[in-house]
């Protein structure tokens, strides 16, 4: 007997889940239910079709409902609601949405992928403010994209440094308009911490944008014609985008009485399906399994959301396959620069108590002495007992996206630290170096974990200079004219050995170059001349 | 008691090994020899510098001698050949070129490190041939230059179309001049198979350069005026660049006893020692294990000799490290294009005989939708059995890099074609798609393995066509006018549910479409109503 299968959600999960389950089962009667007008969109477009960078609409469309209908045999319900899940019975109950018109439909399995929604609080005139935005589907898009061709807005309000607020911030930037970005904790893009953000907040104030940091909104007035934040500061503007975060799109399942996670995601095990074995979900709107921590969390990508669907499909059809959690890879465009992550930061280590280990060095992009070469700042963090690798970040002009994706591979290949200079990534001098950044990496963690060098972090130099610690400073005096830390002597790494009796070895000698790799040689010197002596990881640049 | 290492050759290799031990010993006496007058240089710059991407000669000088020297207090002496190494008293016999004097010195450990040097066959006339070049350091780039900066040559030969002779023919194309590659193969860019090097053919014809395939040097003639090829076709220039391949400079190993391999390469252990334990060799002298088959084999690349380095100064220090092969994973900058590859080819696999399943993709590199998106060809092989890979090709404008060592990282991790698209990789629209093309692969190699589909490939069409077997093209009719394989009819995707009645279950079908994406889908179709049917992987675009 053929299977049914009902689908809620017609776009990343939804849809894919709907094309897997064609392709295993000719006979399988797939219905697919969207509250929206548009299945299969291209949610991650749509600040770019705003911009302008994308400038075809229905480039957005990744399939149109006749389309996709056709090519996979598919019953799909645009404009229908599901507004229960009637478990006994096995049926859902949706309402038209053009006609009000409400039926029960009957499903052998039932798969959730109704997404996340932005989160609107409850902020003193949010109702009032007019021109205030939120970003999800097409019509969200139409609506902005009209208010900026039509209004042409002088200034606008972001409110949230996540992707979706960046990516905002830029394109309407792109549209010549003014822009404030406001941002309630101390960084933007929360995948990376603090001093990997600092690089981008920097760099979109060079853009011109106002860049507002540890402050939140206390009030819309004038119906959204001025922002009040809780510092007191009033920024007046003509339009604003909510972009503080998004909330899975739990009610479904929480009315059907479906197991809901500590963040509203509902739950679901390795074959992803929820307290009821008939009823699958996927997608934005689940609780995942953080692959490095093994702890619940929340990870709204899309990634995820199409591997599950295909996940899902071949479960239903008996096929040995699980989801294995989420590293929660991410990337953004910020500008003119990149930032990406895998795995986990050192706010999360910290919140879950997980000791480690962390680096950051400033590679090139590829060889330094072929055009384009930019420095990537890249971040990595380890256990320095085993090696493993909990996660890496990385920022800068070119190159970033690769080595985020080589070490979310190494990762998910059970690889450690030890394994990085192993790799044999593809060298020519327009692409990488002899040594890959990655390469790199793996040999500064070796050398910290074998004890070659002992490293302090950017954030220990204010207590030491406090402290009035011993600071080396190793680079060329010209490099100093650009700011040194404050006590630090000079001694170039060229002539450390003929001045070590400027040294003393009864403290211990804080050495720093500019990226540190001068600083390692440094260590080395100092070190088997019987000093003791720590390198700043990571040089003046990450501490600057 | 401190140890004394002797080193013959200064760059890649020697210099990272030089690099290396003086950070593990302070103490340790190092002393590097170099034939030539320059130490540690990006010799993979040199043809961009002679086409003037790079624009200064100082960029090519990675370090000084006299920065080296200091930084690593290393004794370094240039113009200084070793010619000989006398086992039995642990010495070398060193002549310094400049006044042809000869002295001994004597070593704890030899390390190898003498590079490889250009094939230069004895054709006819190559001795009077005024103009000709080879291309490996400094003086030979110098020469190179200025000859073209001088003589302003309007014409010029390339022999040679592995990645130095495809360089230097987009370099000498990038100076204004008419440049004619001869490649005696049936394809340039060896690493990859033909179909992929095709793409390549077609780029730099497009490019306006000549390409001559099948067919080799003769004779030169008028001292250099003229290349007879064997064909006998003739071909005017002002000049000639001879880069058919490299040999290993064995000469001092093999004087000393040394095992040297067939293909001439110093042999080692997993150490990296030659068979006497004091001595190491490493770089493009050496024979490497490959890495997937396990075979003896030559790959002159710059990342090895640096790892290799880096492992004898360990292994000298009593860490424990060894050496794994060489997968090589290689790059190149062909004019707009990107061609890399790790792990064997069908041509290797082949002449092992070793059974393999391939595939071949065109996914974009980035959201399609994002602008600045170009497909990437993208071949994979792996054993049918275990999922294993083999290797991967890719040729493509943008993106080729990442996926290629997202690959390469796979393979070391033991990863098989099942676990690729559980890689996690990071996704917005400018970097990628929710299915990264890695992730692509995996899923269209485990759905060959787990019989979803059965395919031909693209060298296979020529001989259905001629026995006359049911083609079916799934394509829109408006795609057809681009071109289609003869006698194939059509039925777009869309209509094939409706028009099953046209087709045959007595014969197999063969349906193809652009890139084998619907051809799958029509294939998913057919064979679950009852029809024997293979797709024709990768489509009409690998077929063309
Ligand atoms: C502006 C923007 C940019 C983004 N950029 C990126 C990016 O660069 N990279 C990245 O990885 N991710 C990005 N994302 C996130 C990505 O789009 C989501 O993770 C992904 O779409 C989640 O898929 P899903 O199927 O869970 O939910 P969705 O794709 O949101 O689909 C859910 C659908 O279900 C429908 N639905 C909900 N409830 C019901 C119901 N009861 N009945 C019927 N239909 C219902 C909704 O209308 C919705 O269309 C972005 C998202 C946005 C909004
Ligand atoms: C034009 C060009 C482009 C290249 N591009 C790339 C690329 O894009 N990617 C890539 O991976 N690889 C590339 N390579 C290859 C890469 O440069 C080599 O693999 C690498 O340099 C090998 O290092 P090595 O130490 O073995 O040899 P080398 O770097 O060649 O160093 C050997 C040195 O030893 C010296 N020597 C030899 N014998 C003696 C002796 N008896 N006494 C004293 N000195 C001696 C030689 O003079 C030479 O300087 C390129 C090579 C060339 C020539
Ligand atoms: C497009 C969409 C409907 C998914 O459809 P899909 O058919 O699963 O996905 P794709 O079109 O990428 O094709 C993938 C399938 O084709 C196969 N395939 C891809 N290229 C192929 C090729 N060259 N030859 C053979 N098969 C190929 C794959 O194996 C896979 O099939 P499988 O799952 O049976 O293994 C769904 O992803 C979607 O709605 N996307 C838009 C929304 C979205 O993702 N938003 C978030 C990002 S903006
Ligand atoms: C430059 C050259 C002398 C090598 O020197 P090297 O010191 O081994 O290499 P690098 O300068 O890349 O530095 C790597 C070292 O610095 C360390 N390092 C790099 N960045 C660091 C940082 N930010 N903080 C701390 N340590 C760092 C690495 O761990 C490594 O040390 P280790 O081997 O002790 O682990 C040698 O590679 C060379 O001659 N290259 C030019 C020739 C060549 O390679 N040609 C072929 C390609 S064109
Ligand atoms: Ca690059
Ligand atoms: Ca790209």
């Amino acid at each position: 007997m053929s299977k049914k299968i009902v689908i809620v959600g017609g776009v990343a999960g939804g849809a894919t889940t709907a094309a897997r389950l064609r392709r295993l089962d000719e006979q399988a009667e797939i219905v697919m239910f969207e509250r929206g007008e548009y299945i299969s969109f291209a949610n991650c477009g749509l600040p770019y079709y705003i911009g302008g960078a994308i400038t075809e609409r229905d480039a957005l469309l990744v399939q149109t409902v006749e389309g996709m209908a056709e090519k996979f045999h598919l019953d799909i319900r645009i404009q229908s609601e599901v507004i229960a899940i009637n478990r006994e019975r096995k049926t859902v109950t949706v309402k038209h949405l053009p006609t009000g018109e409400t039926y029960e439909e009957s499903y052998d399995y039932l798969v959730l992928s109704p997404g996340a929604s932005p989160i609107k609080p409850n902020i003193p005139g949010i109702e009032e403010a007019n021109d205030l935005f939120t970003l999800r589907n097409i019509p969200d898009t139409d609506r902005i994209k009209s208010y900026v061709d039509e209004k042409k807005p002088k200034k606008a309000v972001v409110i949230g440094g996540g992707f979706i607020g960046v990516e905002m911030v830029e394109n309407l930037w792109e549209r010549g308009i003014d822009v404030t970005l406001v941002e309630m904790a101390k960084q933007i893009m929360a995948p990376v911490d603090y001093e990997m953000a600092a690089i981008l907040h920097q760099h979109i104030r060079d853009k011109g944008v106002r860049l507002i940091l540890e402050d939140g909104v206390a009030s819309f007035e004038q119906k959204g014609k001025i922002v009040r934040l809780q510092s007191g500061t009033t920024i007046e503007t003509d339009m604003i985008v909510l972009a503080i975060g998004v909330k899975p799109e739990n009610e479904l399942a929480k009315q059907a009485g479906l197991a809901i996670g500590e963040r509203g995601g509902i739950q679901v095990n390795e074959y992803l399906q929820t307290s009821d074995p008939s009823i699958y979900a996927i997608g934005d709107a689940i609780e995942v399994i953080d692959y490095i921590n093994g702890k619940p969390t929340h990870i709204p990508l899309a990634w995820p959301a199409n591997r599950q669907g295909r996940i899902v499909a071949d479960h239903i059809y008996g096929r040995n396959v699980r989801y294995n959690g989420t590293l929660g890879t991410a990337i953004a465009k910020v500008f003119d620069m990149t930032v990406a992550a895998t795995g986990n930061n050192e706010k999360t280590l910290q919140r879950l108590g997980i000791t480690y280990e962390v680096l950051h060095i400033h590679p090139n992009s590829h060889a330094s002495y072929y055009p384009g070469a930019f420095p990537i700042a890249l971040k990595l963090l380890f256990d320095r007992k085993t090696g493993r690798i909990f996660g890496a970040q990385a920022v800068g002009y070119d190159g970033v996206d690769k080595r985020i994706d080589v070490i979310a591979t190494a990762i998910k290949g059970g690889m450690t630290v030890f394994d990085l200079p192993d790799l044999e990534l593809a060298y020519a001098p327009p692409y990488s170096s002899a040594k890959d950044p990655v390469n790199m990496a793996g040999y500064v963690a070796s050398n910290i974990i074998e004890n070659m060098v002992e490293t302090i972090q950017w954030h220990e130099v204010n207590q030491l200079v406090k402290n009035g610690a011993c600071l080396v400073d190793v680079r060329e005096e010209m490099e100093r004219d650009m700011g040194f830390i404050p006590g630090s002597i000079n001694i170039p790494l060229g002539q450390l050995r003929k001045r070590l009796h400027e040294l003393s070895k009864d403290e211990t000698i804080y050495v720093y170059c500019q990226v540190g790799l001068r600083g390692y040689l440094a260590a080395r010197i100092l070190t088997q001349h019987g000093f003791r002596v720590k390198n700043l990881d990571g040089g003046y640049k990450t501490y600057a």
